[in-house]
């Protein structure tokens, strides 16, 4: 997507042919800054330090840091101190384990000299493939946005409400949740989006807003509470949320507060869409409110914002009072029953067993 | 209620016996410091300073405004003019008019040379009316957060979740959703307080978090998103919330984001309660989605936070990108099909026609 009028992904090959350039997404969205990784430690730096993040950006950066330590040292003793280097920077990242499987997986039968350079080219697939796959679920999507268009009075425009950040700077490019509305943006359709600001983190206020901004999308960034005021007051035509882990039966675990804003389209009658990339499918549970283990955060990121103070620099101020204790618990399941559809990279399917079992009758998504 | 150990109402009259204190309540969290008015201008700035907030601080405010002008100036014309700088300060402001009517009304037949003393007879009059309202709706809440301790195993707290500050510190004393809540601590049930932060002013975060600390009341603040998910896990046995303007049919208009809890507590089978004083009730309309037009304040609440910094000064911070436009919607309308019971001072009432019609046939509540 754009920034600033030129088209980015969040990581690529750097024009010396192979030190990798990513954003430092935690200036974001005060500056925009490009590192550059030159070796491994860089690459696990830039995860650990959250220099990145979202799960696809973080597989995609695995595999760069993988690529970036067998110019080092391409022996099998180099890949295997490589995966362990990477392996603990996020240990419960699930696209971080399964980049670094494919990449072992790829590196190990070849000979040491090999290395670099299929390194390299599976990195790039791993990106390729990942963008397939949120402009697959843009595609999908698109058509939902189409027909909700067609179905206002000219000149009218769509209001997509999302929440939290499941954008093209979570992903190599398109993003999940946003890729429909950069298609219909880019396909001269008349959408806005409304952006919950998704508190605690304000991945929304910063993230989304920016990378929407950027690339030219009207929106406005609204307080999580408002969602449900604009739904009854038809404001909203359809929301459309990512996910970070979706059961077999469609019940889909995202960020804290998914789940009231599907209520409240429930109620009003809004559809309410999730971009469900196939990564993200757990085929082993079934009930997610029962199976699925809601992590808990640091009370800090409740208690304590940051943000640019007017000197220009990024402050930190506490907005509670002292002794109050915070929870803070990082997402919520949405049941299936309250979901109108999930936007898969195969297509739009229901959220259920069977919806989701017709499209991926094999049981699983594409791999590079 | 307490501060510090210490019992405190908002408002009351100096050891001198005349000039009126009230808790600075721009400085909270913060800093806890108390602000001595010693005239008309002096309470005419701390209503529009926002010094003191909540509809019935601010009409027993304006009371005491009119017994400091009458000091300086009891003719008729002095009570005039008191009367037109104080509805200056926050025009909109209901209980403001009611109480500039009450002290008119009541001081106009009178002597000048009598105005003085029967002015303060009469603010505090209207402050221990308020207390007796709040104390009232205290009393009929206790009843419910009984019965929930009733129903749980011996030990457990009592979980209510509340949105917003109609505490306390938006009143004389008590507060309106916070009252049952500290009579249930005060009669030693062991109750816990999930407070919304409350975005984008983090009411709930500053003074709710503030005042159930300052009295002892264990509490936990949370995000705005969080509550569907402590419902859904069985972590909320009641909700209590405030209004700002209850219609004759029971939709109850309140802080923005009330409606989504109330979807989640009704998904979950939680109770949810509204705190009524009489009041706010408008008998003049029966349809609150239709009929209640929702204030937009302004956009700089949502992009600009301010806490405490590391520094020890109070920095607002921007926590969006420049460019990003924001919407502030102030309230939202629960409809009453969503409200399990209103807790007026003249008992709890279904939230319905019938219901406030049961118990306030005469059409409206207690004057002081």
């Amino acid at each position: 997507m754009k920034i600033d009028g030129k088209p980015f992904r969040t990581i690529w090959v750097a024009d010396d042919g192979w030190s990798v350039a990513v954003i430092d997404q935690t200036l974001l969205p005060h500056r925009f800054e490009i590192m550059t990784l030159a070796d491994l430690d860089d690459a696990a730096r830039a995860i650990s330090d959250m220099v990145v993040r979202g799960a696809p950006l973080i597989g995609a950066t695995t595999a760069y840091g993988v690529a970036l330590s067998m110019r080092q040292d391409c022996s099998d003793s180099g890949l295997a101190s490589a995966c362990d280097t990477l392996i603990a920077t996020r240990p419960t990242a699930v696209n971080l384990r399964w980049a670094l499987d494919q990449m072992r997986t790829h590196l190990a039968p070849l000979a040491p000299e090999e290395r670099v350079d299929a390194a390299y080219a599976k990195a790039a697939a791993i990106c390729d493939a990942d963008v397939e796959i949120s402009a697959s679920i843009g595609r999908h999507g698109l058509a939902l946005i189409e027909a909700a268009a067609a179905a206002k009075p000219t000149g009218e425009p769509v209001n997509v409400l999302t929440h939290c950040n499941a954008g093209w700077l979570a992903t190599v490019d398109w993003g999940t949740a946003t890729a429909p509305i950069y298609m219909a943006h880019d396909a001269g359709i008349n959408v806005h989006v409304w952006v919950d600001e998704t508190r605690p983190r304000n991945q929304g206020a910063s993230l989304t807003a920016f990378e929407l901004g950027q690339h030219g999308v009207p929106h406005t960034v609204i307080a999580d509470n408002v969602g449900g005021h604009l739904m009854q007051q038809g404001q909203v035509d359809l929301c459309i949320t990512g996910t970070d882990r979706t059961t077999a039966a469609g019940d889909v675990a995202n960020k804290i507060g998914t789940y009231l804003k599907a209520l409240a389209a429930q109620d009003n009658g809004v559809p309410f869409y999730v971009a469900v990339p196939s990564t993200t499918i757990d085929w082993s549970i079934e009930d997610g409110l029962a199976e699925i283990e809601i992590e808990q955060r640091s009370p800090d990121e409740v208690t304590i914002m940051s943000g640019l103070a007017e000197d220009g620099t990024v402050r930190s101020v506490r907005i509670t009072p002292e002794g109050s204790p915070a929870a803070n618990y990082a997402f919520d399941v949405t049941p299936a029953r309250l979901v109108s559809g999930l936007i898969t990279e195969r297509g739009v399917c229901a959220a259920s067993r069977t919806g989701l079992e017709a499209l991926f009758a094999d049981g699983a998504g594409p791999t590079p």
